[in-house]
């Protein structure tokens, strides 16, 4: 019998969500989180919670579900499972800074659970991941964020920030454009025992990424949160949240499972930035700061 | 041996494509469409025009394109067709105005051509159309939209107003926000020869909604365009482009063939507006203008 860690998990993006949302409040110092509890028909809901115009976050959104019921048959051939009973939960994060000097960042924890018709567990795994979107490229920064997630990683496993930063790399991919959404980070999914790592391994992984979160970011807002900008700065984050924009809309299996699965669509949708702007063929000038970023999206590095 | 429109269909759209243009800059009276000529990698190329930044319009662009080559799997599948060497050519057009209160617009008129290992013409069609979307509701500007498309389809066989005014309710669609993208107008696809309508009558049909199209939209931008607006009406103007992009980025059968087709990214996105915005679970206040909009995208009505 396969052991269950749904109570767990929903114990850890409780507490989680709690502690992000007022770490982030007490750095904004201006907004609040609004929250908003939501039902879901056919089963579950979820706690969105969204702080818009803040002194430093011009939007965050730090939203928990745990839905369950019947898999329709688009989202089984998705994640290629034949059961179509489930329950998912997870805590996922979108965080867009007003001043282009701080990084947008994202993260998403999560496990997935499926049973027979008897409503016995037969399939179970662990997913999430964080990743970093600069408008500047600041290679400290790069390298805090990487360097504080391979640190956590290790001390689960030698070669698993590795790999799960390449997933990021190719996962986070806006293919119709030839560039990465941002610089990456990690992204995991389907972890499912083995012999070597069984349930309990990954679930302490995935919640010690969690608790990784604030440690990788938080120091990069506190110290961008005062550069100074102007309004070609801001003209060029919102372009660049325009590919944020497409990235989510065309790409994102996330986005794409909530809106199959009749998620709340103003949850799923709060990955969308408040400010973004479309220019024609945009390009940035050789040598500017902008073209900078372009490089690194264009061809990954590797950072830690 | 099936008659190609080929070259009428090239010269019809380059000649509209100038049209246009002027007629949009004489409006416009500040600005000027950019050109930009490409060529596509496997075939053929385009002219994309574009207007940035008018006194009247925000971004138009009106762009021509005739591609050729191997169709790929995906979109033979997506085009239920058999035969891999195609023929495509269109003008598609997006204008985004400044003022809420004058209406965003969209068209497109296209001709497709199949051909077998002997380079023979296997299959042709005919489509297009055109939809209003507004973000205020005036009933005059909408009836005035309707009633000509409706006279211009009326003009050729009685009925067909009908059956493409169906078509782009359904097909303009948002399902995951269960709201319309705007007021509808005309959509017509796969328009072939058959044995009451054959190939010469889809063919002036086509060139004439084109015809339509001016006479269909600049009375509009006449009577709106010194309707004074205030940061309200262009706040809710940018959180309802939102939703455009929204239908584009996920919907939009047009986008996914353009990218899946290797298409020009540029020219394709070129109908996202320049501003747009996001803001958490936004409902305007009941008895509103901006409500009384969504009422009308909730429950599409029928306006000639």
């Amino acid at each position: 019998m396969i052991k269950s860690y749904k109570s767990e998990f929903l114990g850890f993006i409780a507490s989680l969500q709690e502690d992000i949302c007022s770490t982030l409040e007490k750095e904004d110092g201006a907004a609040q989180f609004l929250i908003d509890e939501w039902n879901r028909e056919g089963g579950g809901g979820g706690s969105t919670r969204i702080l818009e115009g803040g002194a430093i976050f011009e939007k965050a959104g730090v939203n928990t579900s745990a839905v369950f019921g019947e898999l329709p048959a688009s989202l089984q051939k998705q994640l290629k499972v034949d059961q179509s009973r489930f329950f998912a939960c997870g805590l996922s994060l979108v965080i867009h800074p007003n001043n282009p000097f701080i990084p947008t960042v994202h993260a998403n924890y999560r496990y997935f659970e499926l049973y027979d018709e008897q409503e016995q567990i037969v399939d179970q795994w662990f997913g999430g991941g964080s990743d970093l979107t600069p408008y500047y490229l600041f290679e400290e920064d790069v390298l805090h964020f990487h360097n504080h997630l391979k640190e956590a990683c290790d001390n689960h496993h030698a070669g698993l920030y590795e790999k799960y930063k390449k997933a990021c790399d190719e996962y986070f991919y806006n293919a119709h454009r030839n560039e990465a959404r941002g610089v990456g980070g990690l992204f995991f999914d389907y972890l499912r025992p083995t012999e070597k790592f069984d349930e309990t391994f990954w679930f302490q992984f995935v919640v010690d990424m969690g608790q990784s979160f604030l440690p990788s970011y938080m120091p990069i807002v506190a110290r961008r949160r005062l550069h100074t900008f102007d309004t070609q700065h801001k003209q060029w984050q919102e372009i660049r949240r325009g590919r944020y924009v497409e990235f989510n809309l065309i790409h994102d299996k996330g986005t794409l499972f909530g809106l199959r699965s009749k998620g709340r669509i103003e949850s799923i949708l709060m990955s969308l930035p408040s400010t973004v702007r479309w220019t024609y063929n945009h390009h940035p000038e050789e040598g500017s700061e902008e073209e900078k970023l372009i490089r690194v999206l264009k061809e990954p590095r590797e950072w830690a």
